[in-house]
């Protein structure tokens, strides 16, 4: 291929990486939007309200195009606090992190360290914390509840691996059977929890 | 003053109009800092875990000027499914509004219809729901409970007035007493709340 000069912003391979962002991003939001519909579901039934915390978002600037009207024109995306998701269910405090992991095990550069403490924090608290985690290429959604998420952690810290395997997942934290509503059935394995909880507090 | 043509954007009240809302702003945010810092506080202490949550984006275009730092430079404000805060404290999961009411009475208009139902549905499933109000013209903060709130707006929908006077705080919601470390010590409030419904339980 020849190349002329002050052509470079028709290089082909720009829209091949486009695309295949694209398509990483989309199996990350459909996972995320599954989720989103489980809790309308749970809602509209009104047995809990838990919702998605909107993104953490630094606003630098904004123009008023009209009197009542703000349009954002500079901002960054800041660092969450704390996790993806949280409300109440059976009385009960429910804050959790949902992710979607593409290989066969999960590291933990994929997850901040202080939702990790933030999850310990609710459970020590009395509420009900945990990883929700995709496998897409095993088609699985497993549970993990934050009491093992940070014994992992701490292994890690201590010069054990930086990851959990998928195998760890299978042998260690609960499978969530994907249904078709509510797509993702994870407050069937929080009851596990709860029960768990209640005879732990016996 | 002759009006000249094209030069609509130079009308004098604009700088004026600005600086006093941004000092109705300011009220408002102090407020907010002072919750803020009582949640810092709690959390430091390790009793609670209670944030306040991101205000929703919508996000239309974001730039990159490097691979890795995005810049959002298109986005407008959404309104917010939910309230201001939530959280856990003694295993209970805490769900507040806060507002700063520069007026003798506060007005329906000022809160969302979804917001009000949104502190019901966390009432009836086992929460401690709450308005939490501050009136600077009186330096009095007061922390009025879900039902408390929904009564009135019931009535107001039943062509009732359409705001609660401050008197009504003052004989009906609980007052929190300023204090230096944490300035909002509603978690002293909550304390009641949990105690009465303790008792209606039992």
């Amino acid at each position: 291929m020849i190349k002329y000069p002050n052509q470079s912003k028709k290089v082909p391979t720009a829209p091949i990486v486009k695309k295949r962002n694209l398509k990483k991003a989309n199996l990350g939001t459909d996972f995320e939007t599954k989720i989103n519909n489980s809790n309308q579901y749970y809602l509209n039934k009104g047995i809990a309200s838990i919702y998605k915390k909107p993104t953490p978002i630094q606003i630098v600037r904004v123009d008023y195009p009209a009197r009542n009207k703000a349009r954002i024109v500079e901002a960054y995306y800041r660092t969450p606090s704390t996790t993806d998701y949280n409300g109440i269910y059976r009385g009960y405090h429910i804050d959790f992190e949902a992710k979607c992991c593409h290989n066969t095990s999960f590291s933990f550069a994929h997850i901040f360290t202080h939702q990790i403490e933030h999850l310990m924090t609710i459970d020590r608290l009395g509420g009900i914390a945990f990883l929700i985690i995709e496998f897409p290429i095993h088609k699985e959604v497993y549970l993990l509840p934050a009491k093992k998420l940070y014994a992992k952690y701490e292994q890690s810290l201590k010069g054990g691996k930086k990851s959990i395997s998928y195998k760890e997942f299978q042998e260690e934290a609960y499978l969530i059977t994907e249904k078709i509503n509510p797509a993702i059935d994870y407050l069937k394995i929080v009851d596990l929890l709860i029960e768990k909880k209640q005879n732990e507090d016996c």
